[in-house]
């Protein structure tokens, strides 16, 4: 784009959201034979309609360092696979259980729980077999490759997404504080919101000064990004979001709105989303998604 | 050791098993912080006295065709992992149900069902990054290490024993035929036995030669371990073995003794553990750990 255009955020998101279904789309089996019902669960989640922010950040994260959107597009569908995993199992009965997800039945509500439960062991592992596919091993430097697999297994793992799974279940109905509730945001979402944003970076061959920046705006958004679902649970329209709302305190789950107050919580997130695009202060245009993402995680609805 | 001495398989077992248990302890993390009850449920799978089966013919593998078995021991213990995650998996009430497993109350029985299965989607994840780690990757060349993790995501994934299990689940009670019963098999337990062996041989830098002979050898041993799983759950003694017999009839499982009867069962089995060891006939004397942990696949009471 020339550097006088104005940037439409809406058409950039549905252009590489089309980007991220496609590519979903060619390299994700048909159900047939045997596995027919697994392979539907799966694609059912994967394909429910999701936001695909975790691809596009991996996408925006790359671009913002000057790569290509497309050479990162594996390693991003597989981010969503691992978003989509882990919703699966945590809407199952003996986690949140959850009857809606984006408007619809929840996997298990559809499939039962075995299969739900098989659907996010195998998107969780398919989720790997993309990342190290030979197309993306022959366009990628294979040592860079492996970095940003790393990272991505560290974040979705037991020191990051797992991890503040296990804890947001442990800490259901007790009183946490802030240390708590931190701990939580940042390892159930934040770690995955700043794996997906670096990893790109890395794929694309970000300097160590670029990779630092990237990785501190992710932090932020990513926080930021929990504390928003947070108060769309208090604040939201059930309807926009395609699930319940009130759920949280119904749960006792504890949550920034819980533990701070409303008000206090969204100025902690205006804070993180200005701080986030002040860690792109030295990106030029190119970072101009990133910094749209950032905006954008205040104001959505769902 | 010399060419004549009497190769002690008893003694190369227990050191490799050693090996591998050292090898998870040293990187492994120790419990601590609020993710404390996490990590104790995956070291208490992972340490509970597993045989370590996967792990070493990966190591025996590498060594079958002239690879350092400490070279490929990430990779080994991921293996290990893996088969731990899908052991909680399987055992949570609503797969198999089971209370026992190697003589101790299954996951679950202990932490509970939600950590249960964070504990393994934990150790599924934490395979993936040690298989990534950074000490691996500057040992054996990064597009072989690619090749490698390709093979054991497919292989553990719908394509492999998450599709297995999906259709041991889905036919429980139901009556099937024999080709039903082989794909579950191949599926289930086949596919990540013929990854190991065949993993470690890729990492040592088999020849397509060699590894075409060793995929062949682990496929045929992994069809005759889960036959042989088949038959101790009709012969075994739950005290040798840890957990409950007779299992499999109760929950209606197809099994190869129950669509072919005993006598046939163990005819092939023992036809593929031989043809197993034919595989191997161009090999030297270091793929003796292989042919006798194909013989071995036959002996074993548990």
């Amino acid at each position: 784009m020339p550097a006088e255009a104005v940037f439409d955020f809406k058409a950039y998101l549905a252009e590489k959201r089309a980007m991220v279904d496609a590519g979903l789309e060619a390299c994700f089996p048909e159900p047939q034979g045997f596995t027919f019902d697994l392979i539907t669960a799966m694609r059912y989640s994967l394909f429910a309609g999701g936001k695909r922010l975790r691809p596009i950040l991996c996408i925006a994260g790359a671009e913002a360092v000057g790569g290509v959107g497309s050479d990162v597009l594996p390693v991003a569908c597989a981010l969503e696979m691992i978003h989509t995993y882990s919703l699966i199992h945590d809407d199952l009965p003996m986690m949140d259980d959850d009857d809606l997800r984006r408007g619809k039945p929840t996997n298990h509500k559809v499939f039962g729980e075995p299969i739900a439960l098989l659907a996010g062991d195998g998107l969780l592992t398919e989720a790997f077999s993309f990342m190290t596919s030979q197309a993306l091993s022959e366009r990628v430097p294979p040592q860079t490759l492996l970095q940003a697999i790393r990272l991505i297994a560290w974040a979705a793992g037991h020191e990051g997404m797992v991890g503040g799974q296990a804890v947001d279940i442990q800490w259901e109905g007790k009183a946490a504080d802030l240390e708590v509730v931190r701990f939580m945001h940042t390892h159930k979402t934040g770690a995955m919101i700043t794996a997906s944003v670096s990893s790109g970076a890395i794929l694309a061959g970000a300097n160590e000064f670029q990779l630092k920046a990237i990785t501190s705006y992710g932090e932020k958004i990513g926080l930021a990004f929990q504390i928003s679902d947070d108060i769309l649970d208090i604040e939201g329209d059930s309807e926009t979001m395609g699930k319940r709302v009130g759920a949280d305190e119904e749960k006792g789950k504890m949550t920034y709105p819980a533990v701070l107050g409303l008000d206090p919580s969204k100025r902690i997130q205006g804070e993180l989303v200005q701080g986030a695009i002040d860690e792109l202060r030295e990106f030029d245009r190119r970072a101009e998604p990133l910094r749209r993402i950032a905006r954008y995680i205040i104001e959505r609805k769902k």
